[in-house]
């Protein structure tokens, strides 16, 4: 079960499962470059939170060994490095990933991959402990057994480096006996919940359904869902969070159906230099991705796309986060300092 | 503009612009037997609650003239009629267009002709005149211009008769040049938004995005839009509102982000006999409609869809109801009997 390893160092490169042809076509991209590594990214070949963390680390040691065959100077390994920390803006562990291995560039290439193994060991750690302690909660706070559980985007172990935050408390609760159904979000425009945590969800021989993006209020009004559960770009130090587009609407749709709404992350995906969602910079990217499909335009030519990857949903919204350090309930005044590791700074 | 006719009638059938393949091909299905007319509805060949209003009045002419062609006795008649009648369950204007012609039956293809000719007739006169009460109730609502609107699936010519209901109402704004941008949500799974509102906005130079259905609810929160307006395929006496999946998700944003959500709609889409939005049946369409794309598949090969065509909205998230004869503002104990004509039975 979820043996499916996103983000893999292989000798002096990292290897990524293509995200962007799965279902269809299961292989490996290759990044023996820090160009075809900030492509990967760029283009959500791997994605997910905590799995940007993992490159991170990796991506630093793959620059360093690059920039040791190419006889780069120190200017320009910090270019490269810096390349790969801003090459999506609003999930915080690819920065964190990258700035937690970078003061041991000093140190060679041996200490910084030293490093980012453990980021990619302590993710999954992390994963497995927050799953315990989400399904707690979430089965202290629920009735019904077993539980029909909504979520949204992909959290899985394509998002992570093993086992899933979101998707990890599902893969909890489902070990436990307690799942009878997801709701499974396609999560337009990139079809992350469709391709992706589908797939994983039939490896684990979890029952799910896919609905669209738009189903989701409804499937909760009419008290179809017990629980949604999902996953994490950054926290914000009030709880607000951004996460892929379309959380927020769920968010809205737990409320006014009473049903909690859980956020799941690692606690490196908790940023406490940022007060609040106001402050969280949304990527846009290409409304190509909204109006065409496969190549094949799906709108009159020329309409333009407007296209947000990630919306925040304030913390009054929100039931419970859990990190690996615990949970907390947000509400006014109420900050997420406990969620990260103590002496975490601000 | 807005000279599209998505329902003819054609000397003996019924012409219908095939919605389906718009906007890559322009092109019409000619209906000229009662299984090719069912086809087409289940199809969405045509679709749109007031448009199905005028094609159920259509569709018994067709079929008298096909049972005269092939020498139907009258129980035959009667359940082809009842076979267009019942085609798609969720919006009550299919069911009433026959319904109001029906009586005719025994006078004669000529006088339900002219029957079903005063009902498409009568469907453009309340579009354009809910249009103006819309436009004038929104104006009175709203301090921002010019307005940005958010509008969900299509709602204009090709799901009227003519000119449109929601998107009628952005039309007579537009025309009083009070319309900055329009937020036009894709509508998944078929698309109406950026395949036929982007192509109808794009006809008539109406500025405008095409986004995906969860990016509706952030760009309300984000303080983008003034104004979210969409259609209807049944309104309940209570005002709770049937329309395109996706709906109640756009006015759980409005609540939310305190924004107007206007409900637009002939009074031939009202149902006094359905007392609260309980009593309505939501029709289940094909999961493959989910997860497939033209034929391609997106999702892992059976996994399931879930594919409700409708939700439903209850009456307190929604700011204003209008159809041609009025605006009632729901709320509770209100009831809409005010937008239908005088002596409509419930």
């Amino acid at each position: 079960m979820s043996e499916i390893r996103a983000v893999r160092w292989a000798q002096d490169s990292i290897e990524l499962i293509d995200q962007t042809r799965l279902p269809d076509v299961e292989t490996v991209v290759d990044c023996t470059t820090v160009d075809l590594l900030v492509d990967s990214i760029c283009r959500l070949v791997v994605r997910g939170a905590p799995a940007l963390g993992a490159v991170g680390g990796y991506g630093v040691a793959l620059a360093m060994i690059q920039g040791g065959r190419e006889g780069w100077d120190g200017a320009r390994l910090g270019h490269e490095i810096d390349r790969i920390r801003d090459a999506r803006p609003t999930a915080v562990n690819l920065a964190w990933g990258v700035d937690r291995v970078r003061p041991l560039v000093a140190e060679g290439v041996d200490a910084v991959l030293a490093e980012a193994h453990r980021i990619a060991e302590e993710d999954e750690a992390a994963n497995r402990e927050l799953s315990r302690l989400g399904a707690d909660w979430i089965l202290a706070h629920t009735s019904r057994r077993p539980l029909r559980v909504l979520t949204h985007c992909n959290t899985g172990s394509l998002a992570t480096t093993a086992w899933g935050t979101a998707l990890g408390i599902i893969r909890e609760l489902h070990q436990r006996g307690e799942v009878e159904l997801v709701y499974a979000d396609e999560t337009r425009p990139l079809l992350q919940g469709s391709r992706l945590t589908s797939w994983e969800l039939t490896q684990d021989g979890i029952p799910h359904v896919i609905q669209v993006d738009g189903a989701a209020a409804s499937t909760l009004l009419r008290g179809l869902a017990d629980v949604a559960i999902i996953g994490a770009d950054r926290i914000a130090r009030n709880g607000d969070t951004a996460n892929k587009i379309g959380s927020v609407g769920v968010a809205l749709g737990c409320a006014a159906a009473g049903v909690p709404f859980v956020v799941a992350a690692p606690s490196s995906t908790v940023d406490l230099s940022t007060p609040s969602g106001d402050s969280i910079e949304i990527e846009m990217r290409d409304g190509a991705e909204v109006t065409t499909f496969h190549a094949r335009s799906v709108a009159p030519v020329d309409a333009p796309g407007f296209n947000p990857a990630f919306d925040v949903t304030p913390a009054r919204y929100i039931s419970a986060i859990v990190t690996e350090q615990g949970v907390v309930e947000p509400g006014e005044g109420v900050l997420v300092d406990s969620l990260v590791p103590e002496g975490t700074s601000a």
